[in-house]
Formats: C-alpha cells, structure tokens, sequence
C-alpha cells in the first residue's frame, strides 16, 4: 500500500482516485471544496485537502508524503505543475494534456532522480504505448491514431457535447495541425482533410487534422508517415468551419470590455455543448500501424479498435474509464516496480517495454475497456 | 417643380433625393454631416440639413415649407416620425418599413388631411401594388411574393451581405412569419418551409417564410392564400439555423456589461454581413397571383418576375433602385395629382387604381427596373 496524491479532482481525477483507492491510500486535492466533497459522497475512505496548485509552497509540503503524484489540473496549468513535483523530488503520473512539450523537463527530472510518466490518457497515452511496442518488432512507417469523445445523444446541430468548456474544444479547432508525410513535417489548418470513416456501433464518423501526435514527433523520428484526427459525428465540422470562418473564434479584444468573440462564442456555446453529469458519452479510437515485421520479415497491418460506453453501474464516464484508467494502470505499474527509468516518459517509451504493454492492457481489461486487435499480412 | 424634404440620407435616401433632384427642389437631411456631404458630392443641386428626427421641434420646423415629405429613416424611428409628419399636415411617402402597423395611423391622417403612401419599396411595395390591380381585376385566391436581396459575390459561408446591421437581419429571423391557409392566419417560426426555386440569371435560391405580408393582411382578407417568402443563395439558412439553435440569437443579457448573446453575435457577424459601398448585388422577386379573371371568367396564373442588378454607370445599389424609384414614382404621381384619397394608403390601395399602377412601371422601366409579367389560362 502507498501514499498516492492526486492533484484535482475533476470529472477524471476523481473517477482515478476511487480506482487507486482499492489498493492505497489516496488523499484527492482540488481548489473546490465542493468537488471534493461529492468524490468523497462516492468512495468514503479518501482524504481530501483544498489546494490551489499554483501555491508553490502548499504544494511541495501537501505531496512531501506521497510516494507518487497524479496530476490531473486543467492544462493551462499542467506544465508548471509538472515543474514543481519534478523539483520536489516526487514521481508523477501525469494527464493534464498541457500544450507544452514536456520533453523539455527530461533534464530537470534526471536531475532530481525522477520518473514522470506524462500524457497517459487515452489519446494521447494508448495510441503511444501501442506504437512504442510495435516500434520495437517492427520497421513502421505509417501510423494513425483516430479518436473521439462523443455524446450518445445526437443533438443537431453540433452532435457533440464535452465535460470541459468549448473554449478548449476550440482550441483544438484553431491550433495549427502537424503530421508527418514522407518523412516531413507538414502543417496544416485544422479542421482539414475531412473523411468519413466506419466504425461498429456507431457508423459513420467524420475524422479532421488536428494537433495530436505530440510527443511522438521527438521520440519516433524514424517513423516516415504518422497523424493523428479528431472524430466527430456527420456535420459537425461543417458547422464549427461556419463558425471560424465567419470570425466567431477571433481572440482579439473587440468588445468594450475587452472580450474577444471567442470568449463570447464560448460562453454562448457553453450550454449547447456541456456534457452534463449522468449524460451518456462513448470513446472511439482505431490505432494504425503498418510496417515489416523484423522476425518474418512481412509487412503487417496492425489495428486496434476502441469503443467505450459510460457505465451505468458506476456512473463513471467513458471518458474518465478510458482516460483515467490508463493513468491509474501507469500508477500501479510504477509501485509494482515495473518502470525503472528515469527522466520524463511519454507512454511510447513505457509500452516499449512488453510487460508494462500488457500491464496496461491487462488493467484496462479487469475495468471493461477492452481494445479489439487486428494483424493482417499486407505483403 | 415642388419642395421636397427627405428624411433619412442613408444609401436608400440618398439616390432617392438624387432622382427626385431632376425635377424638384430637393433638401436631403440626415443626423450625420458626413454622409450627407457624400450625397452632395453626387448631386451638388441638393439642400441638405443636419436633422435628429427625433427632436420634434427641429423636425416640424425643417419640413414647414414642404409640399411632401419623403421618410427613409431607420425602421425603429420610422412610426414615430411618420406620427409626427403627419401632425404636421404634410403628405407623405414612406419607406422606413417600421414594425409597427401603419394603419393604425389612419384616423390620424384622415383628421389632418394627409395622404400617407406607406411601405413603398420592392417589397413590400411593388408587390403591393400588383395584388392592389389585380385585385380589381380578378376574384384571387392565391398571393405569393418570393423576394431577396443577395451580393454578387457568393462567400462561403452565408453567401449574403446587406447595407444594413445584421441584427435587422437577424431580427426577420426570429420574428414568427404570418402567412394565410385556406383563410385562416398561420403563425410559423421563421427560416421554415425551405423550397428551392429556379430564377433566371442566378440559378436556385432558398425560400423560407418570413413575416412580410403587412398590410395586405388586413387590407385583402378576402384572399383566402396570401404567403411571403424570403430568398437566399442555398445554404444560408441552414447556417444562420445553427446559429439560432445554439443560441447565438437569444436577446437576454448575459454577459456582465448587459449584453445579449444577440448583441455579441451581431457585431461579430457585421464583417462577414455588411455590404460595402460600390459592393455589387442584385435584387430578385417573384410575385404569383392565381384567380378567376372577372371578365373572361377563366382561371388565370399571374406572374411578375425581377430581376436587377447594381448599376454600374450611376454606382447606385439594386435595392436602392428598386426600392427608392418606387417610392420616387409615388411621389411624383402624388404630385402629378394621381392619388386623391386620404388617409394611410399601403401601396395595394394606390395600385387599384390603374393610371396609378402603370406610372409605377412606366417610371421604374424608365430606370432600367424591369419587371417580366406573365399571364397564363389554367384552367
């Protein structure tokens, strides 16, 4: 049993902390006395303790007892966060998704003797601890990861609907979207390169460029051909490009208070979009890699398939079960002595590792996240 | 030669007072200087005054020497200020197309012995002036009025642009649209009933219900079908739909500073809506009129088709052309001594009468706006 400390206590976080307190004791913080009041309503034997995270000093002294910290704030504050357990000398496990590259605090945590396991959801984190494995029996060169978080309800116009506020499903829909082609890096508009896909149980989705592969753009170097896109349902795209391109996601100032039309949309949007507590979502992600096998010498299709429900039983969101448990399966795996390295780790650089592959996959599994694999011959 | 006064210098009133300026006195006002010294720019024998037609005072003692008053200010002051022309005793033509209801007005005009020609534009206005005529003519059963307003240049997304505030736009689509089935008044949401209808020179156009019908509602009631409809390029509805499903249109402040989601969406779409000066557009209408031709007893289809594009030669818009050379006609008809009676007269009672109805068309024809009539048996 240890001291495990999670930073926030969101929709994800909390749903992490009622799974890692099966095995150990778990003290939960947030800035919201009332969220941490209801994750206790759920799973009495956790600790909760307020804490805003940019206090440096509460911070360090709240974690000075954990043997490993899980983060999960809102990205905005995600990298400086990182920074502050790295310089307390705390392992870490991190799905605070912040925009940064996290790669540049590798030196800070050798320096400080730490593993901080970063970006460990779903997608990111999956899809890289799948290419991390296969990077190491085969010679890849294309990979593909399609994702999305969708509602089960279809709701024109938008058919979508998120826990967090659209300011940051817009950010997605802005941020310029880099892939590699050919061996180069290409950027392009999001929102572009929009194809219909199939999928079981839920039809046709829609997938588009958006600026996903991250750390994988540093440590795959070799890998000639890899991208990531956002999956939505039939039309949605469409109507967001309206949007944009009618100047609805401008962040200058324009109005007298200083608002920009962005902060405007994302306040008006905010109803329409909000994924409301108990409301029905689902996770799909299909995973593509093609490359030679290097034992037999044939090149293979590999995929893997992903569709998740929330769960009726727990009430526990697709999201946080597809997400979180990835991140709670890096936890454990790490306190059973599995990951030895140090340094910061993206999921590529752990699921290269066979047993920490079946780690995670044998975890999800056990909670009902089950991913469904397929290897074809190609050659 | 008479002494007119135009209220209003706007890109409407102004070609008005410019027409009228080939035989009459002319004095153009408005609340800007600048846009009125752009007037005089093109027309250098105009008059103009700087006029808030809001200070009554002002206003009454401006329009004192006036055989007629011509109103082209915005709609939210148009009744008022069509109240205050007429306490004054001057007869009037008026294309400040207000919400309210003109005839209410018309005790008002009879006690002060004024002619009132309201609603004089393209439509309403024209349209009018056509079921006015036929009227005479026919036992009808069936009015239907097909009109927009559309640029030249068709940009994705809304393909539309108008010399007015989109939250003018915007207000004709969330005002419910009355419309007339089988004589009983319908009330519909607006942006409803979508049909394509083929034109000749610009393709398909959209049609959807919008509240046009006015005054015909209470000056035909015999007409048991009565329907208006608004035209845009395909594709702007469904759009300007998505904004209003997701609430960009609600008009309660929600904002701190007071604001309506209306309001924010408003000045964001200004861009993307505003036409700019010299920006080409064309106007297109089709006005369909079915009954029972009182002499020949046969069943007749009645069809008035519009077609008119920004003038190149002159600079002066398509709406302006349309809509202010009608009410520049009924002005000099007035003149001319053509209208006799009294009272608020909507353009369907001036049209009745057909000397009045061929001035309208001899001097829009004049002008280069054409209308293709058709009359076909069909029964």
């Amino acid at each position: 049993m240890s001291n495990i400390y999670v930073l926030g206590a969101g929709m994800v976080g909390s749903a992490m902390a009622i799974d890692l307190a099966k095995k150990h004791h778990v003290t939960i913080s947030d800035i919201s006395s009332e969220v941490l009041s209801r994750v206790v309503e759920k799973e009495p034997s956790l600790k909760t303790e307020i804490l805003d995270v940019t206090d440096t000093k509460d911070l360090a002294s709240k974690i000075k007892d954990a043997d490993l910290v899980l983060s999960a704030v809102p990205g905005f504050l995600g990298f400086e966060t990182l920074k502050k357990i790295i310089l307390q000398g705390k392992n870490t496990v991190d799905i605070s998704f912040f925009p940064e590259n996290a790669l540049e605090l590798n030196q800070l945590a050798l320096e400080n003797n730490v593993t901080a396991i970063v970006d460990c959801g779903v997608a990111p984190g999956m899809d890289n601890v799948i290419l991390g494995y296969y990077n190491e029996t085969h010679d890849i060169d294309f990979f593909e990861c399609l994702v999305g978080g969708l509602p089960k309800v279809k709701k024109w116009p938008f058919c979508y609907k998120a826990p967090f506020s659209p300011v940051d499903v817009i950010e997605e829909y802005t941020r310029p979207a880099r892939y590699i082609e050919n061996g180069e890096l290409i950027v392009r508009p999001p929102l572009t390169d929009c194809e219909f896909v199939e999928f079981d149980k839920v039809g046709t989705l829609e997938s588009f460029n958006s600026d996903g592969l991250r750390s994988i753009i540093h440590t795959m170097p070799h890998i000639k051909n890899m991208k990531e896109k956002t999956l939505r349902y039939p039309g949605h795209v469409e109507y967001v490009r309206v949007l944009k391109e009618s100047g609805f996601f401008h962040d200058e100032p324009i109005f007298e208070n200083g608002q920009s039309a962005l902060d405007v949309t994302s306040k008006i949007l905010f109803k329409e979009w909000k994924l409301n507590e108990n409301e029905e979502e689902l996770t799909v992600m299909r995973v593509t890699i093609e490359g030679v096998n290097k034992a037999t010498k044939h090149r293979e299709n590999i995929s893997f398939d992903l569709y998740d429900e929330f769960d009726h039983e727990t009430k526990i969101s697709s999201m946080a079960r597809t997400t979180g448990y990835t991140a709670t399966a890096a936890v454990n795996m790490y306190l059973d002595g599995l990951v030895s390295k140090k340094g910061i780790l993206p999921p590529e650089l752990v699921g290269s590792d066979k047993l920490c592959y079946d780690y995670f996959f044998n975890y999800l599994e056990d909670r009902g996240v089950k991913y469904l694999k397929k290897i074809n011959r190609i050659d």
